[in-house]
């Protein structure tokens, strides 16, 4: 049986299911859904995910969607394989969640549109629409001066450890990094050094090496 | 010390938070937060929630936000009061933990926009954009479909029973029933017997009379 990660190796959502699981140091198989012939809108995918959307997991009987379900599954079920990226603490619990919730809500949204204006737009030769870029860099900077804050107190979002909620961050962030987005991080030395650290993690590579091999 | 909410009895954030305290039973006391004079963006509130968005919670020395945050802190810590809002089996918490995923990410935006649109706006005297509302009345029609087929086979989201899952649909739910996306959960009998089954709850009742004590 085994994990089987169905998804395309270009999409976000997809590389934050296979972080998680490289972090996880497990093994799993890695089925590629051609989003280009619309595979992610078809039967078999759709009897994985209703909504049509990559990634979907399947664990033995498990069949799961959406990236951050999927990465909370893995976290908790193989709690004692590789990196820990939960707490068992009530109160390290209750950050872990504030801050996966800050990701999804106030990070991603505006750091996923500048990856599509600066990075996905290109990939497809469609026109990017500056004032968007402007007006969701503005967005991020404020994001950003609330990171800054916080770790300046704190070397990971969630704590003192590495865990989902720095983890969810990132396949945006490696992707606005390519960009003239990445100012904004290194304008800020807590967020910079967060960033740095996050994206040189081994797992994270070996997540991105999915890409060659497409 | 105790529970304090800080936020608005109009804010659909704020009364989630309220829902999932009232669902355990607990005491709480609510302090409300004049959006109308910024009192969200300016000291106290943002040393709560450095966003500035509404609600925040105080449990003695804890402080979150993020109202799926907080709900998740006050059914976690407060598991055996009140209705039971999650589950311990690790199946069972893994589809509790998709469709939070797809409140936040499917249904949310396209409802809470709905809400705007269709029920907010005429508060502030602000005109309703009509192609904005035929456009998420046809996205929350196909949302409502994957639903329709879920609750044919589970009485509730993530299983046979009630839990932070829908839970977490009853404000913008509560507010787009009172409009023409009625009859959207009409059509469908599955998603019609779960709102009112969801909207009935005495809990949710008790969360709407902060608005007429405000």
């Amino acid at each position: 049986m085994g994990i089987k990660i169905h998804g395309s190796p270009f999409s976000t959502a997809t590389l934050r299911a296979v972080a998680v699981v490289e972090e996880k140091g497990l093994d799993y198989e890695f089925v590629n859904v051609d989003m280009k012939s619309g595979a992610h809108k078809q039967e078999p995918f759709i009897s994985l995910n209703p909504f049509g959307q990559v990634p979907a997991l399947e664990d033995g009987d498990v069949k799961l969607f959406e990236s951050r379900a999927i990465s909370q599954y893995i976290a908790y079920t193989y709690e004692s394989s590789g990196t820990p990226l939960t707490f068992n603490d009530g109160k390290q619990r209750a950050e872990l969640a504030v801050w996966m919730e800050v990701e999804a809500h106030q990070f991603d949204p505006v750091a996923s549109k500048l990856a599509w204006e600066l990075v996905y737009k290109g990939m497809f030769g469609l026109e990017t629409d500056n004032a968007a870029v402007e007006e969701n860099k503005a967005k991020l900077a404020k994001v950003l001066d609330v990171y800054e804050a916080r770790l300046a107190n704190s070397k990971y979002l969630a704590g003192d450890s590495f865990s989902l909620a720095d983890l969810h961050h990132l396949p945006p962030l490696h992707y606005v990094m390519g960009t003239q987005v990445k100012q904004l991080f290194d304008e800020r030395p807590h967020v910079s050094a967060w960033s740095k650290d996050i994206l040189a993690r081994p797992s994270w590579e070996k997540s991105l090496a999915l890409q060659k091999q497409a």
